[in-house]
């Protein structure tokens, strides 16, 4: 309803791809792929803010660090070693994290990764947090992969491509 | 195709939400209503990683510093007092952002927010950075308000109902 | 010499415990007791900043959830519960920190903890983190107890203590 | 006594210099020198623990920030400038903090910073937070310069070291 008046802002509605998308019904730990990596985590105490449930930016801060732990796991790749070395970017371009449940302090946590659309220069990764088999936490990060010399986007790594593309068939 | 096997999963397809919307074209600062609540964060040597660059959380823990600042600033409540006296949880449902630019130590950022979808007991933030005029960041939260003490959610406190409408009537 | 003019800062020089102490040699990983409670850390990608290396806050959050650990895995108590059901807080009064090695990302560090001075409402805890058997770091948390309901110290709780004096006399 | 047994700890009881210490008696924000660089913090949500107050290391990351800001405010040097273009390093080789009353959400604490030895390749930084006027927090910070190149100490950097000298004299 206009509320960013006459500009183009009211045109693209940018937010909507937020909005507009219906929640998520929570999966059961067994939907997901028996090929999916999965790593385990506990809500610690700084994980909580004062409402006793997880910080949402410590949720995301979670995730973050449970992709790290996928690329040597599940990957084979050296995640340190790509950006210290190599001196290639794993940023994000985009995130969307579905909050199901609240965490809360002591909760141990089950998380399963998928890997959706392989790009030029981009990769979906997809977590799902399981407590007690129960989902209540979904997020989608889009990596781009850059050069960190000159902060632009690079095409997907041979060995990365590769590694997703065979990763995804062993979660079919 | 089919990578969640023949569970609910493949069906609901439930990332498509956040790999399938198109990537938004940046807004100029100028875009954004006149009577949008706008707030300055200087990027600090914490928020950066090894990569030289905001670590992705830090950027969702900045924005959910806008939103409390944007409470008593833009809609006049007390966000720590809803929280601490009245026992009012203001978490989240979901996030959704698109990072455009990365940010680097030292920028001066200029965020705006605006207010989107207000449901029964829920409601929509939209925030952009801007450096130099430019938008590099944007994340649109939507807030869920619940009853701390039965961590349920319950309908928009009837003050926060309507500094929202009215806020967004300052943004027409 | 009376860099605080003529008051009371003058006489005291409060920073003195700190700035006056030597620098620690650093410890071997054999010269720890063998009862020491140990436990794994490996330095993530958030916790390392622009210069490549551990942010300092991000050393003193892996010590506090060291010594989270500690609580359940060395003295058999909840500190979750104590938190939140007893609503007795595990806070401190004071932290002294040598690093003596630049942590780095991807790094495997072995924290092992010792006690200190058991005090009427407090305990101190001594933590070492050893990389490769050399010690990179050193901090000493003086941990008191209160009530959260009345934010005033309190006795440390009777299981506490004796769990504490236990662990002491393991590490003889 | 001798919890270390026979080994070199015994000997040395390295965590004396944090047990050891008187507590500090809490300072008026007017025992600080007049020069002394002021800026002010509020304490948010994000600082916040389940325990309702600031959580130890979210202290230390806005002392952390309090020097940041302390480098351009009150020396006159570009501190992301040092690091990133001029790659020396500007961390810590010792903190010491005493938490002196818990800091709770809401809070508008002002920090002062005095400056105290200047060594060859450090200099200490003791910053004091008052809330209300009175004294909640204090902490030394002892930096030591590295080349972020090789990763070992060098030399103050001779306008840093005259503009803590400079700093020092208007303390007085």
């Amino acid at each position: 309803m206009g509320r960013h008046g006459g500009g183009p802002a009211e045109h693209e509605r940018p937010q909507d791809w937020v909005e507009a998308a219906p929640r998520p019904r929570p999966l059961s730990v067994t939907d997901l792929p028996d090929g999916a990596f999965r790593t385990e985590r506990t809500v610690r105490f700084s994980d909580c803010d004062p409402a006793g449930i997880v910080y949402t930016p410590r949720f995301v801060d979670m995730m973050s660090g449970v992709i790290e732990d996928f690329f040597p796991a599940a990957l084979g790749l050296d995640y340190h070693g790509l950006l210290r070395d190599e001196r290639i970017g794993l940023g994000y371009a985009r995130i969307g994290v579905d909050f199901l449940r609240p965490g809360q302090m002591g909760d141990r946590l089950e998380f399963a990764v998928t890997v959706g659309r392989i790009g030029g220069a981009s990769a979906a990764f997809t977590l799902h947090a399981f407590r007690g088999g129960e989902e209540i936490l979904r997020g989608t990060f889009v990596m781009v992969t850059t050069s960190l010399a000159q902060h632009r986007a690079i095409p997907l790594p041979t060995p990365l491509r590769a590694a997703l593309v065979a990763y995804q068939d062993r979660c079919r």
